[in-house]
C-alpha cells in the first residue's frame, strides 16, 4: 500500500493468535486508513486499535506537576510540610499579600473553559476540551515559563462559572478564559473583573484583538496608507470580532463595519444583544445596511473571524485599491488564500500552512508574563495596544509575506511582557 | 550573639547608606530573633527584612506545571496544538473515556481544601491553606509519581464546595479532600462519592485512619495481643476519629469507646448530630458514659486524635498492663510521649522527633497511585484496609520504636499501591 515499516513488535503469542504492534509511516491520514482497512481485508487479521503520531503525543496528558523544593531528607520535609510549613500558612493569614511571595500565585494561570466554542469544534463539553487547556497550559510554559493550569467545567451556567471561578482564584495570578461561547463570555468576563484583584482575560477575545492588531499596523505599513484612512469590514461579531473592534477604535479608522449572519450590524437592526448594540453605536458612521458583499464595497480591509468560504472573488474584486484580507475563520477561512493573493496586497489567515499566520500564541504568553511580573490587578486596553506594538515592532520590515514573527521567534514574549510591564 | 555568619552581600551602596544581605546560621527561631534584635539596636543599623530557610524554601511556591511533550518544531506544535489537537478532541467527544487515556486525567489528583481546618491552625481561609495544598502536591509527586494540583477555595459553603468540586472533576482521576473542617467534611465526601464516578477520599479521615490501623495493626503484633481482645479509647470525634473508628470495627475490637469534650459517646447523650448518632449505635457495648479518664480504666489502646495534654498519668497508670498510647494530637500530643513510654509498651505520635511518626505521607501517595492506575471509579474501605495491611507489612519485625515505616521507605507507595490496585 505504500507505508513504510518502521517497527513490528510481538506483543503476544498464543496457541491460536498473536498480537503484533506494527507501525508504519503514512502519507497522510487517508493513507492511513487505507492502510489499516488492507489490513483488516487479510484472511485472518484483525485490526485491534489504530493510533497515530498525533494521538500518541497526547497519551497520558501533555504536561505534569513537579516539585521545585528538594524532599531528599528529614529537614527538607518538615520544612516544606509540617511542621514547617505552619509559619508560612500563619504569616499568610496574617498578611494576605504573602501569598504572591509565598505560593504559587506568582507565576499561576487558570486556563478557564466550560468547553462550549472549542476550536472550530463547537459546543464539545469540558472532557473534550482538556486536551486544548493542556497544550495552552505547555504553550505557557514554553513561550513565557508561566505555569498554567487547566480548569475545565463541567457547567454552562454563568452564574455558576463565574462563581466558581471567584472560589477558586486564591491560587492563581491572572484568569486566561478559553474557548466559552460568545455572548455568555462577555458577561462572565466583565463581572469576573470587577470581582477580582487578579487580570482576567478572554483569550478568544483579547488575545486575537492583540495579534490581529499587531499583524493590521504592518500589513498597513506594507501597503503605506494610515488606519485613519481605511474602512475596515469586520466579518464575525462574536467573541474575536467584538474584541478586535473595540480595540481598534481608540486607533481611529475612517470606518468600521461589522456584519454578521444578518447583515451588516446598525443601530436600527432589530434584535441586537447588548454588545451588537454597543458596536452598532460606535461603527458605521453612514449608518449602511446590507449584505456582506455590500460592506465590501470600497472596503480596504477585511477581516474575517467567522465562517469558511463566505467571500467571493466578486466582493474581493470590489474592494479598494491594494486591500488588506485576513481571513482568519479555522480551520477553513473565508477565502481561499491563493485566491485571495490575486486581488490583496497582504493577506493573512490562521492556518501554518501559509505566510502571515494569526496565532495567539504570540500574545498570551508574553501578555500573563508582563502581568504576573508586574503583579498587576487587571489588564487594561492600553496594555494589549502595547502588546500589540511590541508584537509589530519584532518585525522591522514587513513585507507581503511578513507582516508577524513567527512563533517560535522567542523574543516575542520578552517584548510583549517587557510592553505590558511598563503599561501596567 | 553566637551566630555563624556564612555570608554577607551587598546589595546597594548609596551616599547615605549601605544596604546589606546578611546570612547567618542560628539555632533555633528564639536565637535568631535574638540576633535579629540584637542588630536593630546596634547605632545606625535598620533590619528590614528578615527571612529564614523555611520561608525561603517556599518562596515563589513549591511546583510547577511543565510540558511533557517536545514543543520545539513546528510539527510539535501542529500536533500538541492546533490544529492535531482537533482530533484528540473530537475522539474524547465520541468516547468520553477516552479522556483518561488521552489527557492528565488518568495521573491526575485535585487537593481541594476550603481553608477550614488547616494543620493545627483552625480555620486560616483559602489563601493561606495554599502552602500547604502544595507542599501535599510536591510530595503526591515525590513518593508516587502522581500529578496533584491545589484547588484552594474561597467560599466554606457546603453546597456550593460540592457543585464546584463537580464541575471542575472533569480534568481530574480523583479527589483528595485536605483539612475541611467536621461535620462539613462528612457531607461533602459523601455526597461527591455519590455524584462523581472518580474515587474521592477525605485524607483527614481515610488517610490518618489507614496509618493508624497499619500502626495499629504492629503494636498489638509487639504487645501479642489480638483487636479482638482489645478495648480501644478513641479522644476526638472528628474527621479522623469517625474514621478511624470506622475503619477499625469491621476487625471487630472487643469494644471501642468514642470520647469528644462532653465525654463518652453513648446513644443517649442529648445533641448527637448523624454522625455521632451512627457511632453511638456502633461502640460502647456496655453504654458506659462518663468523662475520658471514666474511658481510660482498663483500656488496651488510647487512640487520641484531639487536643494537647489531655491525658494525666493517673489515666495511663489506670489502662490495662502493657496498653498502647497513640497520642496524634498536632503538634502538641495529648501526652507527652515521655511520660506516656513510662506506662505504655507502645507509643506513638504525629511527630517528627520521636519514634513512631504517625504520618499521612505513609498512605496518600500510594493509595492515590493505586485507585488511578486501576482507574478505580470510587475507594471501598476493602481497599483502605489493603493499604493498612500494606503499610504494617513493610515492617518485618515491629519492636516498640519501630511500628510504622520510615517515610522515605520508598518501597511503602509501590506496595500500598499494589495492594490498593488488588483490591480494587
Amino acid at each position: 500500500m505504500g507505508g513504510v515499516v518502521t517497527a513490528f513488535d510481538v506483543v503476544d503469542s498464543l496457541a491460536d493468535r498473536i498480537v503484533i504492534d506494527l507501525s508504519c509511516n503514512a502519507m497522510s491520514e487517508d493513507h492511513a486508513q487505507e492502510i489499516t482497512e488492507a489490513l483488516a481485508a487479510l484472511p485472518g487479521v484483525d485490526v485491534r486499535k489504530v493510533s497515530d503520531r498525533t494521538f500518541l503525543v497526547h497519551l497520558g496528558g501533555k504536561i505534569e506537576v513537579s516539585p521545585k523544593v528538594s524532599l531528599r531528607t528529614r529537614d527538607d520535609l518538615s520544612r516544606a510540610y509540617t511542621p514547617g510549613v505552619a509559619r508560612v500558612c500563619r504569616a499568610i493569614a496574617a498578611n494576605p499579600d504573602d501569598a504572591r511571595r509565598l505560593t504559587i500565585k506568582r507565576n499561576t494561570v487558570a486556563v478557564v473553559t466550560d468547553g462550549s466554542a472549542v476550536l472550530g469544534l463547537g459546543n464539545i463539553g469540558a472532557a473534550a476540551a482538556l486536551p486544548v487547556m493542556e497544550g495552552k497550559a505547555a504553550l505557557f510554559k514554553r513561550f513565557a515559563g508561566v505555569d498554567a493550569w487547566p480548569v475545565v467545567l463541567d457547567t454552562q451556567d454563568t452564574e455558576e462559572i463565574i462563581r466558581i471561578v471567584k472560589a477558586i482564584a486564591p491560587a492563581y495570578g491572572g484568569i486566561n478564559l478559553e474557548d466559552i461561547a460568545a455572548p455568555r463570555c462577555f458577561e462572565i468576563e466583565a463581572r469576573l473583573r470587577e470581582a477580582l484583584d487578579i487580570p482576567v482575560f478572554h483569550d478568544d477575545q483579547h488575545g486575537t484583538a492583540i495579534v490581529v492588531l499587531a499583524a493590521l499596523r504592518n500589513a498597513l505599513r506594507v501597503v503605506n496608507r494610515p488606519l485613519s484612512e481605511c474602512r475596515v469590514v469586520v466579518c464575525g461579531v462574536g467573541a474575536a470580532g467584538s474584541a478586535i473592534i473595540r480595540l481598534m477604535l481608540p486607533e481611529q479608522p475612517k470606518d468600521v463595519l461589522a456584519v454578521d449572519v444578518a447583515g451588516i450590524v446598525h443601530p436600527d437592526r432589530p434584535g441586537l444583544d447588548p454588545n451588537l448594540m454597543w458596536i452598532a453605536e460606535h461603527t458605521n458612521a453612514e449608518r449602511r445596511s446590507g449584505k456582506l458583499a455590500d460592506a465590501m464595497v470600497g472596503a480596504d480591509v477585511f477581516i474575517g473571524v467567522s465562517a469558511p468560504n463566505l467571500l467571493g472573488e466578486a466582493e474581493l474584486a470590489s474592494m479598494a485599491p491594494d486591500p488588506v484580507v485576513f481571513a482568519l475563520a479555522n480551520p477553513d477561512p473565508e477565502v481561499d488564500p491563493i485566491i485571495a493573493q490575486r486581488y490583496a496586497a497582504v493577506v493573512a489567515t490562521g492556518r501554518s500552512d501559509y505566510p502571515n499566520q494569526i496565532n495567539n500564541v504570540l500574545a498570551f504568553p508574553g501578555v500573563f508574563r508582563g502581568l504576573l511580573d508586574a503583579q498587576a490587578g487587571d489588564i487594561t486596553d492600553e496594555m494589549q495596544r502595547a502588546a500589540a506594538e511590541a508584537i509589530a515592532r519584532v518585525v522591522s520590515e514587513p513585507n507581503p509575506s511578513f507582516i508577524v514573527p513567527s512563533v517560535f521567534d522567542l523574543s516575542v514574549a520578552t517584548e510583549v511582557a517587557r510592553a505590558v510591564r511598563g503599561a501596567a
